[in-house]
Formats: C-alpha cells, sequence, structure tokens
C-alpha cells in the first residue's frame, strides 16, 4: 500500500529510517512522530552524534575493534595476555566475550565473516592482517569464536588454510548443549557433536 | 548487565538510539552498527533529514496535520467536502483514513487523546482550535474517529460536551465484528455492541 505523506520532509525522515535494518515503514513513521515530539536541542545531538559517530570514530590498528585513539583500550592494556588471540566476527561479539569476563587475552575483529550470498569475500574481510599478526611470532594461540553457522565454518576453514605452516596453537570454541538446556530439547546436530567431542569429567566444572 | 563499549562515541549513538521508542540496546547497538557501514554521505544524510524534520516541519493551521506550508493540502484541496470534519488522534489516522479513498471531508488532529495516567489532559490537545471551527458555521457535521478505548471514548465524551448549544451533526465511525472476522472469535464487548447497533441490512453492503 502506498502511503500519501503529506509532508516532503516528514517521507524522507520515514525514507531515512526505514533504510535501516529491521525498520519497516511503520515503525519507521512511529519513531519519526516520536522526534517529532522531543525538543529541537535533543533532536539536534540526536543527528549531530550519528554524524560524529561516522565522522570521528576510529578501528584500532592492531585488533579493528572500534576505539576514540589509534589502539583500543584491550590492545593497550598491559594486564592481557598478548600470546593469545580470539578471532571474532564483529564488535558485539567482542562485547559479548568481554561481558563473561572469562577471556584475558587480544581480538581480532574480522568485520563479518566469508559468505558468498551476500558478496562478502574473503577480501573484504581482515583477515591477511590477522596472518600478518600470526607471522610476528609474538602470537602463541589463535582462537576461533565465529558464528556456527555454514559461512562461521567456511570463514573457519579459509583462515586455518592460510595459517598453514606457522608455528601457532588453533582452537575453536566449544559447541555442544547450553548451560541450563534440558537434554531432550537440544537439537540433534548439537547433541550428536556433544557426545563425540565429550571432556573429561573434572574439566567440565572449571570456572 | 552492564556493557562496556570500547568507545564513547560509540555508547553515545547507542544511548541516543535507544531513547527512540520500542528500541533497546541491543537493537540499538545493531542500528548504530550498520550506520558505520554506509558511507560518509548517506550518514550526513541520516542525520541532517531528522534534524531539518525537527526545525521545519510545520503544521496546517487549519486541521494540524503535518505539512510543508501553512496549511495542509487536503485542507487546500477544493474538491473536498470542508462541512465535514473527522476528529482523530494523530496524522497516523489521518494516512489510515486517507488509504481507504473513504473519506471526503477534511480533518481535525487532536495531537493525541485525553490521558491522565500520561500526564495529557485537555488543554495539551488542539481541542479549542475544534470547538473554534465549530463555531464558525462552516462545518455541518464532526465525525469521531478515535480509538475505542477508555482514553478515546473519554476525549470523545469531554469534546461532546464542549460542542454542546452548537447545532452541528456528531457521529461515531461504527464500531463493530471487523470485515473478514468469525463471529466464534469475536470478543464478547465488541459481538455485543454490534448486535445493538445492527444497521438496515442493505446498508451493511454499501461501498
Amino acid at each position: 500500500m502506498i502511503q500519501k505523506y503529506s509532508s516532503a520532509l516528514l517521507e524522507d525522515a520515514v525514507n531515512e529510517f526505514s533504510k535501516l535494518p529491521g525498520i519497516g515503514r511503520k515503525t519507521a513513521l512511529r519513531l519519526v512522530l516520536h522526534l517529532l515530539k522531543r525538543t529541537i536541542p535533543e533532536v539536534e545531538t540526536f543527528g549531530e552524534v550519528v554524524v560524529r559517530l561516522r565522522n570521528e570514530l576510529k578501528y584500532c590498528k592492531l585488533c579493528h575493534n572500534v576505539c576514540d585513539e589509534d589502539t583500543c583500550s584491550i590492545c593497550r592494556d598491559p594486564s592481557r595476555d598478548a600470546s593469545v588471540v580470539c578471532v571474532v566476527e564483529n564488535i558485539k561479539e567482542v562485547m559479548a566475550i568481554e561481558n563473561t569476563g572469562q577471556f584475558k587475552g587480544l581480538y581480532h575483529v574480522l568485520g563479518g565473516i566469508i559468505s558468498p550470498m551476500d558478496g562478502i569475500g574473503p577480501n573484504d574481510l581482515e583477515i591477511e592482517s590477522l596472518i600478518d599478526r600470526a607471522k610476528t611470532g609474538a602470537v602463541k594461540e589463535i582462537i576461533f569464536a565465529l558464528s556456527t553457522t555454514m559461512e562461521g565454518d567456511t570463514t573457519n576453514f579459509y583462515i586455518h588454510r592460510k595459517l598453514t605452516g606457522i608455528d601457532i596453537k588453533i582452537s575453536v570454541i566449544a559447541r555442544g548443549v547450553s548451560i541450563g538446556d534440558e537434554i531432550e530439547y537440544a537439537d540433534e546436530i548439537t547433541l550428536g557433536r556433544s557426545i563425540l567431542n565429550r571432556t573429561p569429567f573434572n574439566d567440565s566444572f572449571r570456572h
């Protein structure tokens, strides 16, 4: 259904909001009407923050995490173990892993995963810079923490092959039944894998 | 859980987006990361459109619909019947009714409905201007098309009382079982009302 907007400005704003992922035209209109009810300084702040973000945000030269300086606070932290690098898809995964408090190494943010369907190939990702980091000899272990999907596995294998010949330990985060899940509701593939990849009893309860 | 953002700019942007209705911090982060992938001119357009919307959008002097000029295209349309005014809550309802193509009169946008819980009283709405329109004598009929909720009915009754003594026809949009609904699934109040307010057979199939 074609909505007839009574104002070109309103239509422009709805168009802009509906370009965002997961936001259709109805939601876009709701957000735009909400902004109209806010004060002018509030809306100006909103607009400025978005533009400043895009213009001024930097990416860490080492791990490609977002930051406000040349290197990120994680890479600059001397208490972290620079010999272990966790490879993730995006900064969302950095945040998720940081929230667990279980990882004290550094990260490497690929900026996506190999996905031919979306036109994303290895050259669109920070894979070369990861190989370069591995070649320096400072990194002893690389942990893959990518999505457990076809695309994630493709990326794992691609990078794994690129690392051939470099003396480095390569591991993948454990895949299995989620903690708190009931076995009867676990999917077959996960359950099957978690039996094949069973761990020694005492190791399973480490914190 | 407190998210630790690696960039203050990123955190500001997430904060701004999560002020929008129905957008939590996770969705806000997803939207912000999406904007980071767009080109700088695209993001600047986004920011500018939002600010221009708030600064330059006008409200029709007659019906309070949004527009780019002093009066809206509906009020300016000489083919429309200026003697019938449909009272609606917001511009979303104007669009919804316009999409039906069934109404050829003018509108009056209240800008909300009376809702003491949300601190919205009659003086926060465009009720006085509606009474003024009714007093001019140019309006022969006022149709209430407000939500069929407690707040909508309160607003109906409040305005109805304010119109006492003015020679004007007042009607409310029909309430009943939605077209396409099965009777057995209609709620009791709607079904009960639709029996009480039954219409002559031939009137029900007018287009």
